[in-house]
């Protein structure tokens, strides 16, 4: 017989440590699933390869890891089984869900979705050696970072069209290498990046490597570019993209939106009783760590209050 | 000629300032408004009066000065104005806000309501009479006068618990005296109260008059308890909730719903284009301090959107 929990979270970055640490308190038996370190949704969670987190209200300054890791601790303050399992499906089976991983089966009378998202990486030649080094992923989290720099967004669509902007109020001067002939943002972003003098386009362009020492000192492109191949830079911002990481709802109904966000209402409530979502996996427009975590609370409570509504 | 600002925040709770944190972080002209201390809406908050927080993610334990002194610093490193004004109306100038406190007038491209709740008080024969002298309101700031004496809270929910449970380390007799059948506390706290041998619940009961002299002697209930409607008390903890302090946006056509709190979006928009609400004041369900922060955060995003597409 597969053990039986009030609450299965599955992913087990901050959104669902923290839908853990209140589900404990509000009493539900609750198990939260997190794939083993060093993989994509590892317990933890993307936030652990983030070095500095200043947007975190209360932490003027605090590690992803060591964020993560007190969250973590907080949740096994109230009880609640963690482990290190890689969730293969979900399953509806009458009124509750089978959670089925790499290694047992369990049923659940409500599933937690906080799977997050996969980032599109940069795909050149040391990219992942200067990883936070000077190439990130985060305009808003890091642009104050490169203020008077020289930085270049790698991307084309509106999350790159938007970090440029957002970079041009801090950094020297902004590049936006896309590897096509025009960016593919809106028509709002695209006026404002032509009147923004800090911001030059080069299209049609890829970046082949990154180069620096300790940090990023530039990028060589596939086409020269003002005669050379070689770029100077502080700072490399990826905006190539994520994608939520919600296959794992598919059998289950669970309403997407045309990116394959899982949508939520205000509760974090999804479409199918039973089924909440948190964190990067939702519709959330503007997704942050702040967000992530209020979202596993809230969650928490809405599956805590459907259960109290059967009872 | 009032000094204009993008983003004016009225409450300096913790909602307001994460607010105003992300808002500086955006590069947004912000000025955020408390009342000056000791007063209602003063700056750090409602949060200020109680003694332990637990479940905030990432605190195992902290203190709401401490936590509310840290979200007050993080907003400071950003450069945002945080001044002691009460505000005292809000009116709409063509496309911008007229923010009137009692010592200035701003002009607002954007408002958020961050102004939280006040304290319902006891309806009781006697009890305005008797307040300050015996009732009293915040456990954290008073528990320390009744040391070794005995002491009623009225209430039923979460905040009732959590003061009995904070003056059972104080007082020689704790009260919950309940006008339910049983205690609507998180689980967590119902687990401790039911091993604290000083907390008796008298459920199913109302005080109906507060008698004394010149302090508190005693309450009249509307049920006998053990023999008598009389209970000698030395003190009375009122925890009967708050209510929303949406009085501000009444000539800015903002939507209340039946409780008086700001009907918000997820983006914590409210149906007046410009005009934000985050934390207690809103229609949340359940409110907590980690929603309030995260929504102060995303109405920083939602008014800095909003300004980007006005541009």
């Amino acid at each position: 017989m597969a053990k039986e929990y009030d609450l299965v979270i599955v992913g087990a970055g901050i959104s669902g440590l923290s839908a853990g640490m209140y589900a404990g308190r509000l009493g539900l038996k609750t198990l939260c699933l997190g794939a083993s370190s060093a993989e994509e949704m590892a317990i933890g969670g993307i936030i652990t390869t983030t070095s500095d987190i200043d947007n975190f209200p209360g932490y003027i300054k605090i590690s992803g890891i060591e964020l993560a890791e007190r969250i973590r601790k907080h949740a096994e303050e109230y009880g609640i089984e963690i482990k290190e399992e890689r969730v293969k499906a979900i399953e509806k089976k009458e009124e509750d869900f089978v959670v089925k991983t790499d290694k047992n089966n369990y049923l659940a009378k409500t599933v937690l979705i906080a799977t997050g998202t996969e980032r599109r990486k940069l795909e050149a030649k040391n990219a992942d050696k200067f990883e936070n080094k000077g190439v990130v992923y985060c305009a808003y989290c890091d642009a104050h970072l490169f203020k008077d720099k020289i930085v270049a967004i790698v991307g084309g669509a509106n999350a790159a069209a938007k970090e440029a902007l957002l970079l041009a109020g801090k950094a020297k001067k902004v590049y936006i290498i896309y590897r096509k002939e025009k960016l593919r943002a809106e028509k709002a972003f695209m006026d404002k990046i032509e009147n923004e003098k800090k911001i030059e386009i080069i299209n049609n362009a890829n970046v082949l490597e990154v180069r620096g020492d300790k940090v990023v000192r530039g990028v060589v492109l596939d086409r020269e570019y003002n005669g050379s191949r070689e770029l100077k830079l502080d700072g490399i911002f990826v905006a190539l993209g994520n994608t939520a990481s919600s296959e794992i709802v598919h059998d289950l109904n669970v309403e997407l939106n045309e990116k394959n966000e899982i949508k939520t209402n205000k509760n974090c409530e999804t479409n199918v009783p039973g089924v909440y979502a948190a964190g990067d996996v939702t519709d959330r427009e503007w997704k942050q760590a702040i967000t992530a975590v209020a979202e596993g609370c809230i969650a928490a409570y809405s599956a805590f209050k459907y259960l109290k509504s059967k009872k």
